[in-house]
């Protein structure tokens, strides 16, 4: 069976010792985010997940949301699940006081969030998009709007969905047909279809808040012309009370591979009343402020899922025995050992798990540069911090939801023909994880933006700045000898990394297709070497708190982060070799001889 | 939506092309596969899976097979398929004349079984089966129990099942508790309850043939205790004619990840009249018989599915236009170009293509390997060739499910969104293609089967005598300039291939954990030299043939030959560092530590 404890102990790990985050939450003005409420607010989390979200995931996964007559209910279970989310006051963690949120850390909600996404990743996304909407909508939203509709989907009492995707337009919306048409009282009307809408119609909350892109009469072609409107699903009478309905319909929800209790949703919107969010045109803009806060949270879906399929796993891996261990010192003496004896099982194990705490490490890091990205004191550091944080979107985005992916799918295999049992649970995982690598950007799309956008910004100025903390990071621990075993590998995928993007760069000048053709495995060569670095500096961390060290805990960091740097860094060797074949090996064929 | 057109063109390249099948079937006594006869019953073959079998693909999965009252229903239409598969003589292709088949070559017969294999898998489950079934009671069963049942089976009037797992054992056969107890008659009264018997009960024929494993009130403890039985659903009559039921019953069936039109089966054997299958206690090497059978078919699983996920995922990206072409020389002058001009979809695509060809050109040399160790004139060849044979049937049951689900992955990005969805077919593909890598055998057990058996048989002869094949024609391609750029990386590839062969051997004999904690990793690398040796042959008959090649075909082959030397093959670097880790690196965290 799928199990689940929350990972609070790392997870402390992570916050206050590799990040010293008692400092830098002073250091970003968060004063009440003592040590103290920190740990609190992970125990809670943590019994909160484990005892009242995680039990709904299976039967969330039978059952699935379900499409009635336009409307939509999703799955026994949820609706109390997410009352009891709201009423806990979870999902304003992170939010603006001012919008009625608690004003604690990014770095915090981060935490929580992994815990909620691995309790069901299904029910997650409801209140996952409501808090990227009150990002996009805190950030460009009129007074008005912000006074309108932030405070009740900051608590949850609405939730919040983005629509972008049409039936002909995903990736590439300047193909967006939706339109927008102003009316004399400063509203717009609002009509086209949209796809693939994550929870666009639902029984949780009375109203939710549609934050919808489509074109005005007299906009620009491509995306230049695209902007953002709220279309409520009911409006509001001048007290602010819930009024009438909008024209906002669900004509269908899809049946999927997995997050089957998330309802995926066909949405009409038939001369619906739309609010104008921002600048006529510059939707995109407002969008991407959303759009950048999902795509960590997509990225953590994958660690997420993975860290339930380890754990999982090793339970299995524990209680089953099956075959001898194939070191006689090792046998227990009975007819067969439990299966964790087996080196190949613990590759698999070991994988997933080195892969998670160097994901859950790059999630928190992520999340602290985006707060002090807006918060920091110092303004060189708040750009250092943006600079860092976007090329590291893409990279999380793209790597945590594969690497997430292939590690449902080893722990899974760990369960024999279990695993492919529903009953198990483990399947359900990887249903699940699967989605994370296809929407939010489908990940050649991170890899590009990656390679094509984020590379070239400011003269190359992000790639720099990330070498740059690695090189110094190697620098200061050069006369450390114990942590040679992991700082020396860290600076060798430094250098090959260093070394693919001068050749990247070259390339991409003498043929545009080279940006495309070398883009998913540079990616991987950026996000191999990020882990690594997280693990060098765990386990620079680990040998400071060796000593006195009784729980184990440490030296089983230096464990994990020698597995990492021995038999999951070395990949980066090869990607050196197939990032550089070249376009033609790709280009080579005619389309009609595919 | 999933396409498939059988690649007849490509099994006639492999096998006139590639293997000079002409030559070789007469030589192997195989005087009726002429040229003619082979391109006919490929081209029949291939209309009868894409209109007969392939239209049931779909509609099984989301009906699934269904356990009521004891009986199993198949899902709709898988009857009439079967009536017509066994009525079109498909089933007897490669048996034995004296059991009723065709006697035609094994590599023929893999050919069709990959058309019917892409049709539908959970289907092809049935009659390949079956098949396996024939393999080991021709091979073991006395003369009575092969004419009582080959024939019926041959035809595919009854089908046959194997019958290994209990729910305490699934690997470890030693564990195995089922019993059998001699009558006075000369037959035997088995017992016990066996799970995950693929068609252990369906509707599509009226008599199913099980062959059991079992223990004898007598046997020796462990794996040298096991006896293999016949146990009939339906019992015979002295006439030949079905006569009562047997004490077989199906309890219930899986709910599964994938493979849903094929039922998956919990089977009680209460005192059921069995017949024993060659000698007392040797019911593994019976059964072995069967399973060697199936492991390539398993294999090709892998393969069946990445060939429609291709297929289908090229469609797609012809017709899905979304962006513009990064080279603006290949724009289409529209708003958006089909994403088939975008590098990043081509890797997914070649990634896919590259491997299924070497894939298909890998089965069908395993197939005529396996009628050489049988059939082959010269003794020396026939021990050549079962050495190869054994040595890469683990490599292709391992490595073909891997990069076949990962390949049906792949192709299903392609399709964004949509490939998440179940309509659109790819979802299925990924599900289905999944069960290939756990089932006869889970991968890590064929990479444990390679390293710690195959290798030191006969002193490491089989793995001497790959290499040796592959030195060959590096050897006799040293000159030809043309063949360089696929030559030279098979050679570079076959010498670290070699050289890990002996750190294997140095540290399997220093530690027993060395076998597990490197096999995988060495199972890859021997499959991607195996891989590399098919496309540098493939590219040295498609060099010969480019002149007057109008069709483009071999150029396209040399295209997809650079692509796997130059994008696929370079992935052995890192394995190499990484299979060298060690076993310390899997084995030093405690078992209370994961």
């Amino acid at each position: 069976m799928a199990v689940y404890k929350a990972p609070v102990r790392d997870m402390k790990f992570v916050l206050h010792d590799l990040f010293e985050s008692d400092r830098r939450f002073a250091e970003l003005g968060y004063d009440e985010a003592t040590p103290d409420l920190v740990d609190a607010i992970l125990d809670e989390g943590a019994k909160f997940c484990e005892n009242v979200i995680f039990p709904t995931n299976r039967p969330g996964d039978r059952q699935g949301a379900r499409h009635e007559h336009g409307r939509v209910r999703t799955p026994d279970g949820f609706r109390e699940a997410y009352q009891a989310l709201t009423e806990g006051g979870w999902m304003a963690l992170a939010a603006d006081p001012a919008d009625g949120g608690q004003g604690l850390p990014g770095a915090l909600a981060m935490c929580f969030e992994e815990m909620l996404q691995s309790s069901n990743m299904a029910f997650a996304l409801y209140p996952g998009l409501t808090r990227g909407a009150c990002v996009a909508l805190h950030a460009h939203g009129s007074e008005r709007l912000r006074r309108d509709y932030l405070p009740r989907m900051v608590s949850g009492e609405w939730t919040g969905v983005m629509c972008l995707t049409e039936p002909h337009c995903g990736t590439d919306l300047g193909l967006l047909r939706t339109r927008a048409e102003a009316r004399d009282d400063g509203t717009y009307a609002v009509r086209g279809t949209k796809i693939f809408i994550t929870g666009g119609e639902h029984d949780l909350t009375e109203n939710t808040v549609h934050l919808v892109l489509a074109r005005l009469a007299d906009a620009p072609p491509g995306v230049k012309g695209i902007s953002m409107f709220v279309v409520p699903k009911r409006l509001l009478r001048d007290d602010g009370s819930l009024g009438d309905g909008n024209g906002v319909q669900c004509a269908s929800i899809e049946h999927k591979m997995g997050i089957r209790g998330s309802a995926t949703c066909v949405m009409n919107y038939e001369d619906a009343v739309g609010y104008l969010v921002g600048e006529p045109n510059r939707g995109l803009a407002c969008m991407f402020s959303m759009m950048n806060h999902e795509r960590l949270l997509v990225g953590q879906q994958g660690l997420a899922q993975a860290e339930v399929a380890y754990q999982s796993a090793v339970a299995y891996a524990r209680e089953r025995v099956q075959g001898r261990a194939l070191n006689p010192a090792r046998r227990t003496g009975k007819a067969a050992d439990p299966i964790i004896v087996h080196p190949d099982v613990r590759r698999m194990l070991l994988t997933a798990r080195a892969n998670n705490e160097a994901a859950r490490a790059l999630l928190v890091w992520a999340a602290l540069l985006v707060d002090s990205a807006e918060r920091h004191p110092d303004a060189a550091e708040r750009e250092r911090a943006a600079d860092l944080t976007a090329l590291l979107t893409p990279v999380i985005k793209a790597h945590v939801t594969d690497y997430g992916f292939d590690a449902c799918n080893l722990c899974l295999q760990v369960f024999g023909g279990h695993g492919y049992i529903a009953e198990w649970g483990m399947e359900q995982l990887v249903r699940d994880a699967r989605i994370a690598q296809i929407y939010e950007g489908a990940n050649g799309i991170h890899a590009l933006d990656l390679v094509g956008r984020k590379l070239p910004m400011h003269d190359g100025r992000l790639m720099r700045r990330y070498l740059e903390t690695l090189d110094a990071f190697c620098d200061e621990s050069a006369s450390d000898a114990a942590l040679s075993e992991f700082s020396v590998p860290l600076k060798a995928a430094a250098g090959r990394l260093r070394d693919a993007t001068a050749w990247v760069n070259a390339a991409v000048a003498r043929d545009p297709d080279e940006t495309g053709a070398c883009s998913y495995d540079y990616l991987r060569l950026v996000a191999l070497t990020a882990f690594a670095y997280m693990w060098a500096r765990s386990a620079k961390v680990a040998l400071a708190k060796l000593e006195g060290d009784n729980s184990g805990f440490y030296r089983d960091k230096l464990t994990l982060a020698r597995f990492y740097m021995k038999r999951l860094l070395p990949h980066t060797r090869s990607l050196t070799d197939t990032l550089a074949a070249g376009a033609d090996t790709l280009m080579e064929l005619e389309a009609e001889a595919f």
